[in-house]
């Protein structure tokens, strides 16, 4: 945030951040606290087979134990998810892609082959595109059109995705998924945002690792309850997978002040339902606004941030807000597909989403 | 710890812990503050550069910042010197050696020659061992007699060694080390006790990084700062090295409260001043205390640990001080050079080391 804060020429901590997707309702406190009562553990090395938390993220999965290994964020584990990626011929990638996900596969050699979304409707011009359908109910258990993975891959091929995916937030339901997991050698899916998802409403894959030892579900607390800088996610796949990747990493990957924060966070139902009841409402809300706004477009999200298509530069609209409001949004320059047409903004408290829509309408305006 | 609580019918925080090698001392106050502090910057993500945790540490060792890398622990980043190590021929392993070396090789198909250290002194009995000369003054750069690595390896080889040396606390100087440097293709040295010797005596060879570009340093603030849960080391190493190893790992490895922490410890100097001043005093004792006990021959160590020779079984008596004392000393059994025969106790408190003394009096008297 230094650079963003250079041009806007006020402190960081004066930004609004619409760049980065994380719960604007903040750490909660009981994790706060947790982290601040455990201090005292810091001069023990935590069990390398973290007994407690596996057994409490399992609990929380309804999952055995075995099948979970925590690690130092999610993006520890996509490391070796992607020294296993690169073991396959190819590596089928969705388009757009976070960057990390090249950073993984590229680590090892990996052989990525893209596979771009649709991002215009069918039948519609490029500039207004249709939002893309969201956790349709197809009850078939046949390819979604919107899934650009061919049904017949390479033979010895792998498939990383995040669902739902970043930055379009389109969720593919479990049917769409379903039959990638016979297809393909391994499949890794990136659940980062599954948890901003109501329980009746989740997609996650979580359940079928039982029965598809090639399938690996990465998860994170980073997003939902507001702790990048802590590092906790965890892989769901099977026992020999993951005792495997634990012979290649370091034995104490997961800091106590993690493992404390996770069994906090894991309990903390009420500000589970609290982010829940807010994302529904002010997404929805951002929406609408959004499409009001002549020359943007927004697709519609099942995460806590929403892609928007701009007539105009989204650079330039970057620093225009930077410059005069202090707001930042993430510009897509770092998606090559994307380039300087489109933008990503996080879903914040109403009062300052309205603060954005004010902003972005009065730049468009002149 | 678990184990032992169950062997010593006792809570793990009733047992006294001789068997891992952290600072009796405790955390510092100033580093359990800025972590507390710190944590409402647990909301953004750390900066993948790590810009002022690398400056902090670079003016530490007076050094520019691109020869640093943090890391999550000194382990995290051994994963990646090992897997540059098993691109080499072979890698020189001195043993008895810290069993984690193993696995950082392993993970990346790495080739092993083992070089045993002699524990016996010239023409002494194999039972009882000469202590190790400790720190020579030898100005010569001609390799020691001590350091068991030919001179002249096998074309393509790597060295692993720690300096000073898990578990004899064996120190070798800069001088026995040099000519190592020209001989390998890859030198990796952790020196993850160094800390614990004064400026005055420390041997570290960090100043040779700018001059060898194969030369790798890994250190840690586990041990002297009392902080194996929170998780934070660093490499001193070639820019070009490490910038290779950034593109392999995640990119926000180092938790931020394990930044602000390093932050704090750097600077306490007061804590510094006592932990040697405590070192000094508390090691010289215990070692003649042990060696006063028959039966026992305890090595010269330059580390906050003493191995020692026992002429009955080591497991026997570590499970008779566990029941009758609550006292947890580590055996060697990890250590397959050393067996049934060895033992190594961290140095704690004066109080808590005359307290194990008495038991092992008392223990190997019947």
């Amino acid at each position: 945030m230094n650079w963003a804060a250079r041009i806007a020429g006020c402190p960081v901590s004066a930004l609004t951040d619409f760049s980065a997707s994380i719960n604007p309702l903040g750490t909660p406190h009981s994790v706060i606290e947790a982290i601040i009562n455990s201090t005292s553990r810091l001069t023990a090395y935590p069990d390398p087979a973290y007994p407690e938390l596996r057994s409490l993220l399992a609990r929380h999965h309804a999952i055995a134990p075995e099948f979970i290994l925590p690690g130092n964020g999610s993006a520890e584990l996509l490391t070796w998810a992607g020294r296993e990626l690169a073991q396959q011929k190819f590596t089928y990638l969705i388009t757009p892609a976070f960057g990390d996900y090249f950073r993984a596969l590229n680590a090892f050699g990996g052989q990525i082959l893209a596979c771009p979304l649709s991002l215009s409707g069918k039948g519609k011009s490029r500039f207004a595109p249709t939002p893309l359908p969201l956790c349709s109910s197809a009850s078939s258990t046949s390819p979604s059109p919107y899934l650009p993975i061919p049904q017949n891959p390479h033979p010895q091929s792998g498939l990383l995705l995040n669902n739902p995916h970043n930055p379009t937030g389109k969720l593919w339901t479990k049917q769409e998924l379903l039959p990638y997991l016979e297809h393909f050698d391994l499949v890794v899916i990136d659940e980062a945002f599954m948890d901003f998802l109501t329980p009746d409403r989740e997609q996650s894959l979580i359940p079928m690792v039982r029965e598809y030892p090639d399938l690996v579900i990465l998860r994170s607390l980073t997003k939902f309850y507001s702790l990048p800088g802590l590092r906790i996610g965890y892989a769901i796949a099977h026992p020999d997978r993951l005792q495997r990747w634990q012979k290649w990493r370091d034995p104490w990957s997961v800091n106590v002040l993690a493992a404390a924060a996770t069994t906090a966070a894991l309990e903390d139902r009420e500000f589970q339902q609290r982010t829940w009841n807010w994302l529904t409402q002010a997404r929805s809300l951002l929406f609408q606004q959004l499409q009001a706004i002549p020359g943007l477009q927004s697709y519609e999200s099942a995460a806590n941030y929403l892609l928007v298509k701009t007539e105009k530069s989204a650079t330039g609209l970057q620093e225009k807000l930077l410059r005069d409001y202090q707001i930042v949004i993430r510009d897509c320059l770092s998606f090559p597909e994307l380039g300087d047409r489109y933008f990503r903004i996080a879903v914040r408290l109403p009062e300052e989403n309205d603060r954005l829509v004010k902003a972005i309408s009065f730049i468009l305006q002149y």
